[in-house]
Order: structure tokens, then sequence, then C-alpha cells
């Protein structure tokens, strides 16, 4: 790590990595931020700089519950949310609240690697279960919960990490009404909810039937900025209060109060939507671009267009390896994250998951281009 | 809760409230963040808003050496900071990774009440050992270290919350000697550390002799603003890493980096120097008024004076009930945080913790007031 080092990924210029999950530096909104923060500070408000309420700076909760009832074309009630430090930091919350070490938790296959490490940090069992174009497939999932108790399910249901898909509102509504007959939880990991770039996907896990067990998080970090670590648990009051009640809340106070007071600002000068419409149409484009120039260029990759959220989820040609492919890429200066690690299992050998959210559209072209040499060299 | 409440407490304008434990809000400096924001959003520097290393901003991480530094008399290696939510964040991450439900951790009698909760919430099992003037009385923590193997002991050992009283250097080295002798993390909470009024204390343990297994928690709570969320934990490198490579941050990336941009300018404007020169002396102030009204209307409580931190730790008149006197302290419209809270052994019933950064001095004289007509109703 260089000295002074700020940001977590620090990639060589002439590499493409398809690796990071992230947005671009240069598209992150400073200018909006500066709004933001000038607009806040001129108030007058020292209230933002104390010690939080626990459920989160409450000016913050109501602005927030109108942007997003627009953004969902449902209401969205302030009680219903709890501010948190964005959707990793939740995940943490709930393994701490929720499980002890030894627990059951279904996952995906696949999953978000990175929530599994969470869940290896608490000491969790983890399940994988099988999805398809639709999501879980509740059959399979029904299955593994006729043998286990699960502390709680996490699902990634909209613009899935890696997969790309999202889950039909009847298959959500039947995971709900498995959450009753069961009773577990369901974790719903909807950090790209807003990032649609075709048609609107359905709304919030918490919207269904049957959601009184349901946990619906939402994050700053992929229609603002990340370094803000900010997001928000939608759910039924009695859900959230033993996040509310806890012994670091009541210590420390809410999360993140002076950056709740900021955002209220940049939402209330309009500068999330304009900025969430830019966004949009910039991912749309890469998506785009990026999966037409691996269909033209490495055809034999099989993927479903996505319609939202970061990836691309593909399959490798019949025979490649994966381990040998990135290898081979690396030498090509290209890289991307492997299926390996977003299985609980140590499947999915033969898929690659490929951010298009990173890279302006010509790195994307230049990129896939390294990979098709890169899998031409690695032909059987 | 009222809808919109942003800080955790709202008091009623005629009460005094001594058991409040936070800056009073009309001091929050708010024009110094301010000033930090617009000097941070000149430099252009997006980096602030993208997920952040683990191990925190490396700018504000070498601001934040060079201002400890100038401090503690000691340098600050950047490279044995982590930057924290701040402490009870810190608390909670230890919890959370360092112990397992059912694990001993040993505490100060008195300790600071809140921490209780977030070892209560990680099912930990909490042993006190006593405390005198001079801090931890390191013979009955041997003996208790003999029956028991704790995970952490976890001390403050500098303007005690609530007892007032600092350790002194020589048991500071016996604390850190006898977490070799018994292998045990040692979890310094060193909030005050920095609010000296009369004269400097000694520096954080990770100063110590034998400091390898010492974890040194500070926070701009007390000195800056609650509302940041920030604070750091000083510790050998080897120590840190269990945290900077956890799930959690390496999913969601370092903590709070875009307020860590903030506030590295606020150090290098010089305002968190200036302004922490304007907080000691308006405490020391406070802290003197109190102690002068107490010793002069309520002759009957003893207690040491503090020299540094938020509180005064007194003692009841004999055979003064605690209950009943704050049942009676509240029709007077006063109030305190009884010993009790501070005891993880129901105990400490005759003790009481009156905060002196809270209030202005004349109210802090009219709570005396208030509260020694409460005593005067009580006395047996």
């Amino acid at each position: 790590m260089a000295k002074g080092q700020v940001a977590q990924v620090s990639v060589s210029k002439d590499w493409i990595d398809f690796g990071i999950g992230q947005p671009q530096l240069d598209n992150l909104p400073l200018e909006q931020l500066e709004a933001g923060a000038n607009h806040r500070f001129e108030r007058k408000d020292r209230s933002i700089l104390a010690y939080g309420i626990e459920k989160g700076n409450g000016q913050f909760r109501i602005a927030l519950a109108d942007f997003l009832g627009l953004q969902y074309g449902n209401a969205v009630d302030p009680d219903q949310l709890f501010i948190t430090g964005g959707v990793s930091q939740a995940l943490d919350m709930i393994c701490a609240l929720k499980t002890r070490p030894g627990d059951t938790v279904i996952v995906e296959e696949p999953s978000y690697f990175l929530a599994l490490r969470i869940f290896a940090d608490y000491k969790l069992k983890v399940i994988g279960t099988p999805i398809d174009a639709n999501g879980i497939i509740i059959d399979e999932l029904e299955k593994r919960l006729k043998k286990h108790k699960p502390a709680f399910v996490y699902t990634i249901p909209v613009f899935h990490n890696p997969a790309g898909v999202t889950q039909s509102p009847k298959r959500r509504n039947k995971l709900t009404h498995l959450s009753e007959k069961y009773d577990f939880l369901i974790v719903a990991d909807e950090v790209y909810q807003l990032l649609n770039y075709n048609s609107v996907p359905p709304p919030p896990m918490a919207y269904c039937d049957d959601s009184r067990r349901v946990l619906s998080l939402g994050s700053f970090s992929k229609i603002l900025a990340p370094g803000l670590k900010l997001g928000w648990m939608q759910a039924k009051p009695n859900q959230l209060s033993p996040f509310t009640s806890c012994g670091y809340l009541e210590s420390g106070g809410g999360l993140n109060p002076f950056v709740s007071g900021i955002v209220s600002s940049v939402i209330e000068l309009g500068l999330q939507e304009s900025y969430l419409k830019r966004l949009k149409k910039i991912y749309k484009d890469r998506m785009t671009t990026l999966s037409d120039a691996l269909r033209q260029k490495i055809p034999a990759l099989k993927f479903r267009d996505p319609s939202g959220g970061y990836f691309i989820w593909a399959n490798l040609p019949d025979g490649a390896d994966n381990e040998l492919l990135l290898a081979e890429a690396k030498k090509h200066k290209v890289s991307y994250q492997p299926g390996i690690k977003f299985s609980s299992s140590k499947g999915l050998r033969d898929h690659l998951r490929l951010c298009f959210a990173y890279y302006r559209k010509q790195d994307l072209v230049k990129g896939v281009q390294r990979l098709a040499r890169a899998i031409e060299m690695e032909r059987p």
C-alpha cells in the first residue's frame, strides 16, 4: 500500500481489470456533494454534528423516503427506514445481532463473494441454492429449508451480483411465503435497485406480500458515492428495533448524521435525481458496448444481456480452464473475477464476471480484444 | 421520537440533566467543518468519494499522526493507525472479530455503562475488577486472571468514565506485563485523552512497555464532533491486520473516507488544534464551577476533583438511597446517572455520575441547587 493512499483500488493505467466492481473515479459527484455541503452549512444547524438519533438523522430519513418513493413508484414510510453505513455495514450488523457462530445461512449460487467473507467472519455455515433467469429456484430452496434451519436467506433479488438476473414478482412472493412457513429472515441486498437501464424492476422486497421477515438493504454507494458510507434498511418497525436499540448505536448514536445532513441537501436540491439519470445513461451505454463487443469478438462466450446493475456473467467456451485463462489474460493486461469466487461450494469454474461500470467505452472494447486474444491462446 | 429528530438527546429546556455525557450543541464546530469542507472540495480530489482503503484514508492517517504526535509528545506512526467509526464502532468490531459468545471479558468496576451494553449484545461474560485513584488495582486483577481467561481487559485508563481517575504509568506497565503473562488483549478506551485541564496525562497505552497486545482507541467525538463518526485505533500493525482484512471492510472499504478528507483539512488548517484549546478552556471552567458548587451546596457529597474528561463521580451521603434520590431529583427537574448503571455486578448504588461538559456554568450551578434540595428532602 502506497503511503497516503486514499482509495481501495489502484489499477495500473495500461491494465483493463473487468474485476473492479466500483464506480469510476472521474465520475464521482464531487460538485454535487460540494453543493449539498454548502446548502447544509448555510442552515447553521449544528445538530448534524451531535450524536445522532439511533434510527438515523430524521430530516434525512424524510428526504430519503421522498426520493425513494418517487423512484419505486411506491410510498416509503420514513418510520420503516433505518440509516446504515451501507450494505456491508448492514450485513455485518445483521450477522452480529441475528446469528451465532455455527448458524446456517442460505445464499444464492452464485452470490456476492464479499458477503461470503462477512459470513465467514461470523463463522456461519453457508448453504448455496441455485438460481436461474428469474432468480432463486423456489423448489430447490424449499428442499434445503426442509433440511436446514437458516437464520436468514441472503438474496440479491435485483440486477444480481454477479449473475445480473432479477427475481420475478411471483417468485418473490413465494419466497416471502416460505419465510413465514419456515420462520427465517430474508436479507435482500438491493444495492443495484435504482440502476435500471431498460425497464423498472419490481420494487424492493419490503413491498412483497408477507414481508414481515424482509430486511431490504439499499445504499448510496452505487447511486452517489461509496466513500460516503451511507445506506438504509427498509423493514417493518419491529424488525428494525433490534438494530436501533443495540449497544453499539446506544453508545455511538445513529450512523453518519453529518454525512446524512449533506446528502439530505443533495436530495433536496434535486442533485441525486439528476446524477442518477446521468449515471444510468452512462452505464446503459457501457453495458451495450461491452455486450456488443463480447458477442462480436468472443462469440463462444455465452451470457444473458443484463438490464441493470454493473455486471455481465459469462460462461466460458466448453473446455476452457478458468484458472489457466486468468493467468493468460493477465499476460495480456486484462483481468476479471473468476466464477469460483462467487460459489459457496467451490464450483462455477466455467464462469467469469465482467464489470462494465468502471471503464470508458473505448477501454471496455480494448479489454474485450485482449480477453479474446487470451481465450484464443487458451483454446484447447 | 419526534418526526425529523436529528440528535440523540432532546432535553426539556427547563431541566438540568447531569446524566448527558455529550458536548453542548451550541459549541459544536460547524464553522470549522465548513472551512475544512471548503478546503477539501477546492482540491478537486474525488478519491475521498471512492471506496476507501481498508486501513483508512492515507492522507488523513498522516495528518492525524502529525496532530496526535504533537499532542502526545510522542511520535505517531501512521502505519500504527487504523481509522474507525469512533470508539463504539471499534468496540463493536473488536467483539465481532476477537470474541465468541460465552467468552469472558474483564472490565473495571465502575466501567462505561454503554460498553457493557455492547458486550451484552455479543453475549460475553463480564467480570468486574476494582479501581482506585490510580486506576486498576493490579493485585485484584491478577486474582481474577488466575481464575478466568479473558479475551480482553477493557480499561478506560485516562479521565475514566465515570470515575474520573487516570491510571498511573507504573500500573500501566504492570497491566501490559500481565497481558503478556496471561495472554489477553488490552482494549484501552482513551476517548478523553486530549481533554486534560491541568497537566498532561501519560500517553496512550500503545506507548507502554510490552504493548504488543494493546489496542488504544481514540475518537473525534469528544474533541471535534460525535456526528462525524470518526475515530482511530493505535496498535502494532500485526494487531491491526485482523481488522483491516475483515470481510466487512474488504466489501465496504475503509471507514468514512469522505469525512476523513474533510477532517484532514480541519487538521491541516490548524482548526482542530485551536478548537481543542477552546474546548479545554470551557470544560476546565465548567469542571471548576461544578466541583465548587457541589462542595459549597452539598458538602455531604464526597468526590475526587477530576483533572480532565467530562465527569465528577460522587458518593452519596451515608444512608441516602440512590433510587429514591433520583425520583426526588426528577421532581426538582434535575437528573444524573445512578452508579448502578456503571456496575457489572449491580453494585455502586451509593454513587452518581455528574457530567460538567454539556451545560453552561449558570446551569451547572442551578442544577446543583436543585440536587441539593432533592438530597435535603431525602436525607434520612
